[in-house]
């Protein structure tokens, strides 16, 4: 199971503020921190990017490619965002991501075939809206599937995200228990090894107290981790949880283990 | 996930010299702090009962039961101190446990079709040692169902604990990776819905960090648990882990979820 680091969104207001005047050090300096944290991969979220969005995501890729060889995902709904930040990758780029909302379809799948690049689907109804249940999100996965086959974006390109949904919905620990299940049955489902990604901090979004959000997050990402999920995005500086996320990847592929590996 | 409280263990010095002297309150002090802590059934550990076997049995299960209405688990190895125990047993008990080996067989079987209870089934060897790998649980599972039913147990009696080897062990993670697959295909391959216990504390068997204890004990819990694990025995001073096992439970059978069930 690879982390994904999620740390690099305009909601944090270090990172705002640095994309919105093109300054790279603190940027970089977080890139930085995700991966001595143990992040493999590195979510670039540009967020809505009113102003000037290629220009951002091009800076963001080449300042973030400039001090990590790490995968970088290409986090945004804007295509011609999406399509700056491909242009400006000289390393590993994914788009983060697509749906079966027909603008997604239309205009940011194209670039996955394109740059011959991995996709993060999103199993999504076409209005944008998740699926009620476990069974929406296999139909949404087979149709995404074969839309993304239609326009000829090879299979083992494309990596799915069940999208988790906040514990605190009316429905969300039945959701995410689903999900479980949708990560266990995708592979069978699609006939091939597809990889799975789940995004942790949605789980346990509307709660404040960082205790709480603790506990939660370490008792879901053993049961995702179990489910065979190939990729936990997360914000690395919650170390209960990355530690928790590593030592689930030791449990469920190491032959040989020694104490030692356990952070105390 | 029921949680059964092993600290009623002569190993506990406090517990031992209470035994000695035959001393109900430090019993009964434990065993209302477990109850008070969350455990829903009570181990009596009674270790190797080289004196008095029976009348120590008999005095812990009275002690025991004049403090608490939780089933208790009658847990030697001793058939005569079992025999004194379930004479004794006015309210809910269950024999641990039985295995393959002859003498369990012979001697411990018969007692829980004669008593009508419960009986906890070890996945050992016939020579008392664990089976190397998953297959060699699920034979000694199946034999142990046939020997079971030979004698007259109602299948619904036999509860399976596959145990749970510790980490440290040169293929320990892989041989409880393979408990895990055991737990979930048990129910298919004995046709009938079987209920499960593992034993934490032995998985953490041999480290002395209790941070790190803690940690491995809590990336496990959310896998039993999603494995479909009936019954957890562990240790109810361990906060984290008790904790842990609680928040899975909601997890994994909440239809209406608070933020409030989840201590901070």
């Amino acid at each position: 199971m690879h982390l994904i680091a999620d740390n690099i969104q305009p909601l944090d207001r270090i990172i705002f503020e640095a994309m919105e005047n093109r300054n790279a050090f603190p940027i970089q300096k977080w890139v930085r921190f995700c991966e001595d944290a143990g992040a493999n991969l590195i979510d670039i979220n540009a967020g809505p990017l009113n102003r000037n969005p290629e220009q951002i995501m091009d800076f963001l890729v080449r300042t973030i490619q400039d001090t990590t060889d790490l995968p970088v995902l290409i986090d945004t709904t804007n295509p011609k965002a999406i399509e700056a930040g491909l242009l400006a990758n000289t390393k590993t780029a994914i788009i983060n991501g697509i749906s079966l909302e027909p603008r997604k379809l239309e205009y940011i799948l194209p670039l996955a075939v394109r740059f011959q690049v991995d996709a993060i689907g999103f199993l999504l109804n076409p209005d944008g809206h998740v699926p009620a249940d476990g069974d929406g999100r296999i139909e949404a996965a087979i149709e995404l599937y074969g839309a993304c086959r239609r326009a000829g974006l090879p299979k083992e390109h494309l990596i799915i995200d069940p999208v988790l949904v906040p514990v605190s919905w009316q429905n969300g620990l039945a959701q995410n228990r689903s999900i479980l299940s949708v990560i266990q049955q995708l592979p069978d489902v699609l006939d091939f090894p597809v990889r799975t990604l789940a995004g942790l901090s949605n789980l346990t979004a509307g709660e404040r107290d960082v205790n709480r959000k603790a506990v939660m997050e370490c008792a879901w990402i053993p049961m995702l981790a179990l489910s065979g999920l190939s990729m936990l995005m997360m914000n690395m500086t919650r170390s209960q949880s990355v530690h928790m996320a590593k030592t689930c990847r030791t449990i469920l592929t190491r032959d040989i283990f020694a104490w030692e590996e356990i952070e105390p």
